[in-house]
C-alpha cells in the first residue's frame, strides 16, 4: 500500500502554506496576470511545489498543480498526502477542476486539500472521481494500469518497467 | 536580453542525450506503456529534465515537455537554447505539437532541436508558430505581455510583478 | 438573466441518457479504447452532444465534453442546465476534473449532473469551483474581463449567451 | 484508402476562409479577448467549422481547432483536406502546436493548410510529427492500437472514418 506511511504523516499546514507562497516568484503568468504557487507533502516527507507557467496558446497552460506533480515524479514519485495553494495576494484558493484530477491520480481519494473552508479530503473536493477504475471496467485492463500499482512498478524497474502491470 | 548569453553557449548533446536517457526512470506511463524523457540547455548554462506524467483522463496527461518546462520556471526562468528527448529505446524523438508550443514560449525561434534527422531550430520545426504577437496584434496588447518582457519582469520582481508588464 | 428560462425546463433524463449512448458511436478512441458519449440540455429547450477524440498525444485529447462544449458554442451558446456521459457499456460515468471545469464555466454552480449516486449540482460535483471570480480578484479585471466582454467578434453572442454573472 | 477520394477535391480557399470568419461569431473568448474561426473541408466533401471556447482556467481552453476537430467526429469522422483559421480582423492566422497535432491526427501529412505565406501541407507546417506509429515502436501495439481498434461503439466507425493508416 504505497500511501499508508504518508497517511500518518502530520502535515504542517503552516509550512506548506508559507511554501507556496514562496512558490508564486516562480510563477510565469504573463496573460493572465494571474500567479499561482503551490505546494504539497508526499508520503515519505518530501515537500514539492509548483508555480503555473502561461502560454500565448492559452489552452497548453501549465496551472501550478502541473509543475507540481512533475516535480513529484521528477524527484521519485510517491503519493501526495496534502496539498494547497495560493494566489499572489497570499489567500488559499481552490485547484481548478483539471488539477484536482492531476491530484487524484497521484494522491486518491484520500489526499488533504487545504481550502477556503478548511482541509477536506480529494474525495470531497473531486467527488466521485474518474480514475483507472473506470478505464478497467469497459477494457479489461488494456487501458489501465492504475496508479497505486503502475506507478511504483515503473519506478522500481526504470525504463524496462513503464506501464506494464506487476500482474 | 535573456537570450544573448545562451546563445553562444555550444550544446553537448551526448550529454544532453544521455540526461534525457537517464530522465525516462522518472516516466508515469501506465497508461500508455510510453515512457519519454527529455533534457534541456537554459542560456545561463542549467541542464534541466523532465519525464511524462500520464493520467486515467487522458486528456489531461502531462508530456516530458511539461516537466522540463515546469523545472525551468521553479529553478528561475531563462530561455531554453538546446532541447532533446528520448523514448524507452534511446532513440531521439519529436516533441508533440502541443510540446512544440511549450518549448517555442521558453526557446523561441532560434531553439536548438535534436530530431531523428538532425539538429534542428525550433523555427524549422514549428514554422510560423503562433504566439504572442498574434495575441498584441488584435488586442493591442492587453492578453499579451509576450515572453521576452514578462517572463523577467515577473522573476526579478517575485509574486508583486506577475504579469504586469513593466511600461 | 441567462440562466432563468433553463432553470424551469425539466430535464428528460431518459432521453439525455439515450442521446449519451447514441453519440459513442462517434467517439474516436483508438488509444484507450474507451468511447464515451455526452449529452446535454442547453437553457432554450436545445439537445448538445459529444464523443470523446483522442490523439497519439494523449495529452492533447478531447473528452466528450470538449466536444459537447464545442457543440453548445457552435449553435449559438447558452447555459447548461443538465448533462450527462455514458461508457460503451451504457452505464452513466461521471466527468473528468478537466471536464467539470469545462461544464463549470458554461453551466455554473446550479447545472444538474447525471451521476452513478444520481443527480446531483455541479456545486456537488466540483464544490468550490475556481471561476472568473478567482482571477478577478487579484487582478482588478486585467485577466478576468469575464463573459460579455470577449473579442470584437464574439461580443455579440458573448454578454447575452454565455456570462456566468447575472448582471 | 481513407483519404483517397479527399485528395482529388479542389479546396474553395474563398468560402473556407469566409466560413471560418463566419464561425468567429460563436467565439467564447473573455479571457483573451482573442477570437478565433477555423473552417476545414473534408474528404467526402462536408464543410466543418470550429471556434475557441475559453475557460478562467486557461490551461483547459478549447482552440477553434478542437471544436472543428470534434464536429469531424460528431458528423461521422473522415479525413480533413484543407484547414484555415481566422482571427477577428479576418486574417489568416497559424494553428498553435497543440491544434497542428489535433489536426495531423485528422489530416496527417498531406492536409493542405492556409497560412500567411500561402497554402503548406501539414507535413510542413509539423515537421517529423509525432503520431501512432511512435507509439507502435515502443509498445508493439499495446498503446498503439491505431484508428480501426477503437472501443466497441465506436469500432462501427473507426476504421473506414478515422484511420491514419493507408491500408
Amino acid at each position: 500500500m504505497s500511501g499508508a506511511p504518508g497517511r500518518s504523516l502530520r502535515p504542517d499546514w503552516t509550512a506548506l502554506r508559507a511554501a507556496a507562497r514562496d512558490a508564486l516568484r516562480f510563477a510565469y503568468a504573463p496573460y493572465s496576470g494571474y500567479a499561482v504557487g503551490a505546494a504539497a507533502l508526499a508520503d515519505d516527507g518530501r515537500l514539492l511545489t509548483g508555480a503555473n507557467v502561461e502560454n500565448s496558446a492559452y489552452g497548453v497552460t501549465l496551472c501550478a498543480e502541473c509543475s507540481l506533480v512533475s516535480a513529484l515524479a521528477m524527484s521519485g514519485g510517491g503519493r501526495l498526502v496534502a496539498f494547497t495553494c495560493s494566489d499572489a495576494d497570499g489567500r488559499v484558493i481552490m485547484a481548478c477542476g483539471r488539477c484536482r484530477q492531476l491530484l487524484w491520480e497521484h494522491g486518491g481519494a484520500d489526499l488533504l486539500v487545504d481550502t477556503p473552508r478548511g482541509v477536506l479530503t480529494m474525495d470531497q473536493v473531486l467527488p466521485q472521481a474518474f480514475g483507472p477504475e473506470d478505464l478497467a471496467r469497459v477494457n479489461g485492463g488494456r487501458a489501465a494500469a492504475g496508479p497505486g500499482t503502475a506507478a511504483p512498478a515503473a519506478r522500481d524497474l526504470g525504463s524496462e518497467a513503464h506501464g506494464e502491470e506487476p500482474s
